[in-house]
């Protein structure tokens, strides 16, 4: 029933073993090799991240971002085929291998997000003042009696509150560009990095595993996201301006919006997905569009949450101005409604893809 | 061509004469006259409103208040026929009349809008602070360095948030009462009104405008309303959440937000062509659902666009904390995007109309 759903015209007819999965692991380590190669011949040295290029992202060079980012490419999708075809790895090395693979990814994404949220945050106050100067217009008025307007304050507050973020986020942006190079030269490291090596010859699939098929696996894995898109609230979130991803924007808890983890774990789900959809189809898996644009409205949707949760998080750190705090406050909404967009495009395109299904 | 718009199925087929337009005016001078009346023995005294009763609307008792609104509701509909059907009265008295009703209906409609406008505030805190109680939450941390959370800060944020509003729009609904209550015992107000009563027996139409149809004049009405929505932007209002309307918030400019002015300026047209149609189908005007719906969401429109303008002038306020700003600006947001909202519900209703004409 579900085996339908994989592709229109199905060139998956015929059974996907075990082999094609050695394949692929082989082909992902290989990559991660390369990668490692590269980013240490790029090397970051040891500095802190150039504070002048927010968007730069991981490191001091775009070779060595570019190098991080494809070795956290590959060990997401080694971690995702440990976790979808499961039953025909060697249970001890798979479950020893994937904590230390979301480590080391999760360790290495860190700085691009941090680079990202500022990047996004400050586009956005930019968008918001109406004007991509920010000039610090001088106070227009002498004064007066409240509620005399201040003219120039909010932009003022823009100014402050751009700066506020820009010397939280940075800072969180060195301090994990440190921790990562930490990370690249511990131990723990060279312990996964060795592991990998010996993947890219050697895949410990389980006696049988090379002539089983391969394709219910993937199409359980296609079922655990069917299942998590229903639990999800799309009949609101496909109704525009449903005002449902600010509700609890002043309230006193400061944990994610527990609203938006169902949304991160479809997100996580699709990608899993992805990943096991290009084992079975090897080099030639076709470029799926529209889960592409579901997965980027899922990437956005991640991004506005932790940009809101930074903005509001900025907004008590003590000592600030009143007006710093309302451009702060302008800012979380503004990021919140982003959420309610990316809920909105990620239904869309769900829509789309189940009534092109049949 | 514009005729056919008026109703599907055209009751208007035989000229309406001026004959119907004296006595509209007839009638809606009347009901201003017993409306006065009303308002007059149901009496308001001098007192302020009662503070507890935010949503009481105008005056002291709901029925001074419900008088009130039929005054301002048969002030409007004599004014807007004086403008639509103008060749057709008498111009100095038409020319002398209008200001007079126009500054009528303007101050009695005051107190009323600041009641609305904090209800809605007060409304939108409670929706964004998650619970409907505002729980003045003490400080879970006992404090460290920054950014350290603070357990319930927001909310303490939003409850003070309410309570400078509350403070403000009462303080200001105050005024706008007071003004009203002397306004009413003006001797400009008893001009008005004495003109009103020469209205309810003897309507000065010009020579011939017994015989002289209506209805070209009532589809100029509506052929302004026409052209006024064509240069609204409605294809990016009809994309939703392409976050327009927050656009310039941040910015330093204090007057009403400029791209507000067009959709303010439809919704007066839609009430002038409302009324025009009231003229030409008598007692027996049938509900337009559209125009009706169309009317609603530009009301919307206008009254988050003035809360949110609202939050933006108390977070100006000197001395406010920082949690309070914080509150503000989200609030402001918020309102905007219920403007931005306003306009998707405009354009949606408005497609249809479109759609459904021919």
């Amino acid at each position: 029933m579900a085996k339908q759903h994989l592709e229109p015209t199905d060139p998956l007819a015929q059974p996907v073993t075990g082999e094609a999965l050695a394949g692929h692991l082989r082909c992902q380590a290989t990559e991660f090799l390369r990668a490692l190669r590269r980013h240490r011949e790029t090397g970051t040295g040891g500095s802190a991240p150039a504070r002048a290029r927010p968007g730069a992202g991981d490191g001091g060079t775009p070779e060595s971002a570019g190098a991080a980012r494809a070795l956290r490419r590959s060990a997401r999708r080694i971690s995702g085929s440990l976790h979808t075809y499961r039953p025909l790895l060697d249970t001890d090395w798979s479950e020893g291998m994937r904590p230390e693979l979301a480590w080391l990814s999760g360790t290495l994404a860190l700085e691009h997000a941090f680079a990202a949220r500022l990047e996004r945050l400050l586009a956005a106050l930019h968008r918001l003042s109406g004007s991509a100067a920010l000039p610090a217009q001088p106070s227009g008025t002498p004064g007066g009696a409240p509620p005399v307007p201040e003219r120039g304050n909010l932009t003022v507050g823009a100014a402050k509150a751009g700066a506020l973020l820009d010397r939280q986020l940075t800072l969180a942006r060195t301090r994990a560009h440190s921790t990562a190079l930490q990370a690249l030269g511990s131990s723990r490291f060279h312990a996964v990095a060795d592991k990998v090596a010996v993947l890219a010859s050697e895949v410990p699939l389980v006696p049988g595993a090379a002539g089983t098929d391969l394709r219910p696996l993937a199409v359980a894995a296609q079922e655990r996201l069917a299942d998590a898109v229903v639990a999800l609230p799309l009949v609101t979130a496909g109704s525009p301006y449903n005002a449902e991803a600010l509700v609890h924007g002043l309230s006193p808890d400061l944990s994610p919006h527990p609203q938006d983890g169902p949304w991160h774990q479809v997100r996580l789900l699709l990608r899993l997905h992805r990943y096991a959809r290009e084992v079975l189809y090897g080099q030639n898996a076709p470029v799926d569009v529209r889960l592409l644009t579901a997965g980027q409205a899922l990437n956005r949707h991640r991004d506005a949450a932790e940009a809101a949760a930074a903005a509001a998080q900025a907004a008590r750190t003590p000592r600030i101005a009143p007006a710093t705090a309302y451009a702060l406050g302008v800012l979380h909404a503004d990021q919140r409604h982003e959420v309610e967009a990316a809920r909105f495009a990620f239904q869309q395109s769900w829509q789309k893809q189940t009534v092109a299904a049949p």
